[in-house]
């Protein structure tokens, strides 16, 4: 089976490396890591990683993810991006995504008519693509499976992996991830986290996105 | 801040990977990600992450944080990496570690006398190195604090950045990282899961074990 996730500078990395450590830890996949070329890409979080295809040496995928991340705003209108991702999404016998990477799963035509889930400060874009906005953590329509807000992809992940493999696989890899998550807080969604945070938090968001705007 | 994580081939990457993401959301940390050298370290998930630091290079870090992974067997008697856990660990404010990286720790002798978590397939080889194992998801004793299996480094890092810059900023990286989990299924720990997964699961790790101690 290969799955190959899309990797570009300031992706926002656990949207990828969430899903990636599930789908390596059930043991019968090949991970692809996709971009321009095979120079090490800078995600968000300082980590650098290395992509092992590009867009021309990735095999036909069956799963493809995407990730979201400060960094996709160019790549909305970037055609061999969009391009790829069309051609890899229209074959592939499941199309996922992560947080805002459902935005790009839109640009690239591949969301109209589906419902889909987002990261919750840019789940209102989706319309713009043809696409119904979910605020599930988890949507899935027909062979779409888009997850929230980052750590929504680590669900998603088992989600799929449960139809790909079965669920005795899913919850094997589960538990040797010791997947029963304590959060210190309960804010992980805004209409828990309460109106003074949520503006803190899209502030930053706002400040994340015109930093690297700005240093392109 | 620095903050610096221990990186070494076959780490289980999302034991870095999580901790990384939750400390960069904040926004005022430098991240180090340290190596013997700085070549393209290969992960138990394909994935291949880049070093920005060797144990030469690396300043003196505010807070440590050591993952576990199948290739940390050899590291347990490797005078290079203990030597630099061991420098790195007594000055520090914080030191931390996810998973079997409590395993790491300890054999750098920074456990002794600690209460400290680690992946529930591995806790019990914590007394070896004088710490006390405790089956707390996240565990902290004085200015240890040690997360369960994998997953837990989420919930780790954000209750250290709680401590580090109040509970405002962490829950300010809980909200903007979506984490409202919501796995799939209630196994993620062996006394929910069951006796047939666990034995599943645990021969599982040790294949993975003996295939990567085969490959050297």
């Amino acid at each position: 089976m290969k799955i190959g996730f899309l990797l570009y500078p300031q992706v926002t990395q656990l949207d990828l490396t969430g899903p990636a450590q599930v789908f390596a830890a059930a043991g019968e996949a090949e991970l692809y890591f996709v971009w321009k070329d095979l120079a090490p890409v800078r995600t968000d979080a300082a980590l650098c990683i290395v992509p092992n295809a590009t867009f021309e040496s990735c095999p036909l995928l069956d799963l493809l993810c995407v990730p979201g991340g400060p960094g996709q705003l160019p790549l909305m209108s970037d055609p061999d991006v969009l391009g790829w991702l069309g051609r890899q999404g229209q074959q592939a016998l499941w199309v996922t995504s992560v947080c805002s990477g459902s935005l790009l799963l839109g640009a690239a035509g591949l969301l109209k008519g589906y419902r889909a889930a987002s990261h919750w400060n840019y789940r209102e874009h989706l319309a713009a693509f043809g696409a119904t906005a979910d605020d599930g953590r988890v949507v899935r329509d027909r062979n779409r499976v888009t997850g929230g807000g980052v750590t929504a992809g680590i669900d998603m992940a088992l989600e799929v992996l449960a139809r790909l493999l079965g669920e005795s696989q899913a919850q094997q890899v589960q538990l040797q991830l010791e997947y029963a998550p304590q959060p210190p807080f309960n804010c992980g969604r805004p209409e828990l986290a309460g109106e003074a945070l949520v503006a803190q938090v899209r502030a930053r968001l706002s400040r994340q996105v015109a930093s690297i705007a700005a240093a392109r």
